[in-house]
């Protein structure tokens, strides 16, 4: 019952690499581009233009591009004018806006919600329904558990917007928020439901509302193996570059 | 590829104004009205039915309003017997329940949760994954940030339902709760991942699980311009009544 | 307008019961049992393959049971593989990953995220936008309020899953956090927007991050009678087995 091609609407100048499969009731709108070996399931909006294409008989829709071998579960919903790399792997019903910029590799996960104009890097998570606020920038590697809020307006509501920067390798466990214009560093392990107020340094475990600084997370042990589970990037390899060669190996080449 | 009129189900007496543009896919129950210029993008359901209209031969599907000029964005789901003044801007993805009653002008962003049996003022912006619960009171110009949640059972599960009431200007924050049958006065701030669970007085700041009054907000100071933020309506005005002529001014008419 | 067989696709090996009514634009994969007098309504999927599927040209999709009386709400999506007792009751948008096992006379609300392997007893309801974890086991007749996250990597990333396990009758309030491997007991109230960390003991009423046992539920008086409201099984009866003749002749038979 795979792609029977019912239902879909392809706008112009769409570009579709080899071997790629839309599926049912998908729309993929104008300027789109999808590179070879990828797969759109069912009912998937891909290209949804912004507000003024209903309005301006001029409008012309920003390109879209989705890297190679990317898979995109049903329901997603995204806007013209993002760019993901390739491998981009999503859940369900994701929603991302304009202007969102994606490395390779990276996972969105069901019901996340990217807000647009926002930076991240190579091999991101973004779990179930984060809401990822714009002007973030996120480094590579960069785990983000399930309903996690980056926010960028300090006095709600106003004009001066600032999003938070997450370095490298840090991990935000679930039901955290991150306040507006915070920078986390590399290598940071924020605990669930925490509060991040103020900048986090890089190494560092950090837990509460507002978070506090707890210890350097490389003492933090491992509850698999003898030693420390931090930097996680010798515990952990599941869709990483270094899987199977490890990490000190990866990072040689 | 605007409005090709593909797959669209239209149901008995419903009221279409001029300049209706319906997308694909979408399907409008019996007995829906929708105001002059109002876009309703694809993907949509407007007038949903209760569970009895699946098991009762008699049901007559209660009346739903949506204003004039309305723009509601794709995969949202409205019920029948909700009521939405003109001007309704929506995101992705809303559930309205029956019973919603909303002035003019009011936003619910994308994945909005709202369970119907509720009131709300004019222009207020229910962010993204707020989750409002049934019998809750706002005001005008309230803003709730998103994933807060506000909550009807005070010993759940019981029988006992109490909403919160928001006044007039009141802004609350991202991942907040607030706690059945609370009252937010007017002109309130409370903080982001707070959890509300006694009266506020007007004019307040508050905080934290419990939410704590901190301040008058009257003595927060602007981050953009000399002088102080709050009330806001001084320092933001997009999509605002006084947007251009100023609050003082639009208060005066 | 109910019902009209519009673009909805049925795979191989379906089997509908006497009086199954499926919405339209409804997609039904192979393997699907759906029991007499079952609504699915528009929109739907029932029996979504896992990712193997799109690669594997032998792939099978395992079978995906829902229980007779069953009413699955509009956007849903539900993984091949899962199997639900019957008298099923969801939301919108709801999404179930493969291997969930429910009870009978289940609700799964708008929005809820379902990871999948895990088992639900009977009449357990999940309310909006939920986040249940892989390997999570709950009793009969919990309750699982809004936006409460259950979680199972206890040092993320890792490899070392261990999902919550909740008893009979406990109710856990909203925008709460369940940490992995946590053991909540029979009979308690976990309040809004607690972390619960460690385990805790039946009959506590537990609240905070990290949750502590405040008091014996017992000893909470209703807000709606004389005497205590919890357990909360003299007190409520709304859907549950007990409904019309009382919590302890239902125990008795």
């Amino acid at each position: 019952m795979k792609f029977n091609n019912r239902n879909i609407q392809i706008g112009r100048n769409v570009q579709l690499g080899t071997n790629v499969r839309i599926g049912d009731n998908c729309i993929i709108y104008d300027n789109v581009q999808i590179g070879d070996n990828s797969i759109i399931t069912n009912d998937c909006v891909i290209g949804e233009p912004t507000g003024r294409y209903y309005h301006d008989e001029n409008y012309i829709n920003p390109a879209t591009i989705i890297g190679a071998n990317s898979m995109i579960r049903s329901h997603a919903i995204i806007y013209a004018g993002s760019v993901f790399g390739e491998g981009l792997m999503t859940g369900h019903r994701i929603t991302v806006r304009e202007g969102a910029n994606f490395g390779i590799n990276c996972l969105i996960s069901t019901l996340a919600d990217i807000q647009g104009n926002s930076n991240f890097g190579d091999y991101c998570r973004l779990y179930s329904n984060v809401h990822i606020c714009e002007f973030s920038q996120l480094g590579n590697h960069v785990f983000v558990y399930p309903y996690t809020i980056f926010t960028n307006d300090p006095l709600p509501p106003s004009n001066h917007y600032k999003g938070p920067t997450i370095g490298d390798y840090t991990i935000v466990a679930v039901h955290s928020v991150v306040l507006p214009g915070v920078k986390i560093g590399e290598n940071c392990l924020i605990g669930a439901n925490s509060v991040v107020s103020r900048d986090i340094p890089d190494f560092s475990f950090a837990v509460g509302s507002p978070a506090k600084v707890q210890r350097d997370i490389r003492t933090i042990s491992s509850k698999e193996a003898a030693g420390n589970h931090y930097p996680w990037m010798h515990r952990f390899e599941r869709g990483m570059p270094w899987e199977n060669i490890g990490f000190d190996n990866w990072v040689k080449k």
